[in-house]
């Protein structure tokens, strides 16, 4: 019996959404509280890792069970062992797939959105929920400049050295860039992302936002694939993923 | 010379705004701020004073300094000093404004915001800052119900017993109930509110959403200027203090 979930945590407390060693995972909370209420350990697969301090609003993730069990009581279980373990990590959704229903292989589709606070103040209800920039950012020249990066490119300017795809392909199908208020909002659409590319991609942009980089210098940072062509990573806390999408949806 | 400031704060670690002898207050915290910059100690004055656990979104105070500084550096300095001492208070803006201009007494106009999320999972992102319903709530139903409390009335049904306020008589400027997705936000303005009496609005308006009471049982417990017809106070976590509104602005 394949169980899918949505989840939504605060990415805060967790190494991200994989098991280390080394400290708390999202996966190891989820793992033990399907174990506590159903005495059967379990693998929980994801349709991302995400990194340390990376938020998610709706993750996919998927588990196989032994026997049968009810999805909604499975959720409202989960969610009351997690609340229990002061886990900030909630079950949104629960139901059976079929047993070819993969998290991660089956996912054609994935979304993020970043979120800046572009003011002086430091935060408050938002302190490790959003990148605070000071300095006034050009929303309008961060979305021209990103539109460079939209498309099938070699993405090596924008990947970590601890990167473990195959190839720095890969076809970003959407990266816009909005200003609601003092918020300046980015939203990133692919198949797949390599490790870090979300976060190098704002990083330019918040360059290019603040007038120290030109708009066509993240074009030129595309074209060169030198990682060392890289302006910045944006921090972990600003970065939500928020959707994955698969076929039939 | 008379200092205003606008504020943000996460109401969680706080008793209010007001300083108290048994626990920490936003009050306390930025005047220990201001002493520690300018070597003053001086008294801080709000346009509300807020109970433990309201946040503020853009709350006005005022205090006076014996001599001359920067309103910009203040602001700067202040926000470097609360940071240190990791309060999640935040001033947003200062200014030098006119000796008779007094945050509390000047003020012409109150607005607070309530966040309910209308969902069966915990909170994690908005934990200890929303008010989480699992039933779902009619926000049309709320709206409507909302619209007999708009007005000039004796509000002592929605009054705590602490509220010193002279006269239960208040005059509501507005009441709004709309949902976004899975939130629900009401929206109060008044010259003046009574203490309590945006919670137990939103707690009355709560069980018309649950369809607990019917739309007419509110204006029947405005009528009849009895605390005990309350329905149900909502928990200080969903509530913001928004913005307070001064003659000439």
């Amino acid at each position: 019996m394949r169980f899918a979930l949505t989840l939504e945590w605060n990415g805060g407390p967790y190494m991200g959404f994989q098991r280390q060693s080394h400290g708390p995972s999202v996966q190891q909370a989820v793992e033990e509280a399907v174990e506590s209420v159903t005495g059967e350990a379990v693998v929980l697969n994801a349709a991302g890792r995400t990194d340390t301090g990376v938020h998610a609003l709706g993750m996919r993730a998927h588990f196989d069970l032994s026997r049968a069990f009810d999805p909604f009581r499975m959720m409202e279980a989960l969610n009351a062992r997690l609340r229990l373990a002061e886990h900030p990590i909630a079950v949104l959704d629960c139901s059976h797939v079929a047993y070819d229903w993969h998290a991660r292989f089956s996912c054609i589709g994935r979304s993020y959105e970043y979120r800046i606070i572009n003011r002086r103040a430091p935060l408050t209800l938002e302190l490790g929920r959003a990148w605070r920039i000071a300095k006034p950012l050009d929303a309008a020249a961060m979305h021209a400049a990103a539109q460079a990066l939209v498309g099938h490119h070699d993405f090596t300017t924008f990947r970590s050295v601890h990167c473990q795809s195959a190839s720095p392909l890969k076809t970003l199908d959407r990266l816009d860039v909005r200003r609601e208020g003092d918020r300046v909002i980015i939203e990133a659409a692919a198949r797949s992302f390599l490790h870090h590319q979300v976060r190098s991609m704002v990083g330019c942009l918040a360059l290019v936002g603040q007038g120290q980089w030109p708009v066509g210098q993240v074009a030129e940072a595309l074209a060169a694939k030198d990682r060392s062509k890289l302006g910045l990573n944006a921090p972990a806390e600003g970065l939500y993923f928020v959707s994955a999408t698969y076929p039939g949806e």
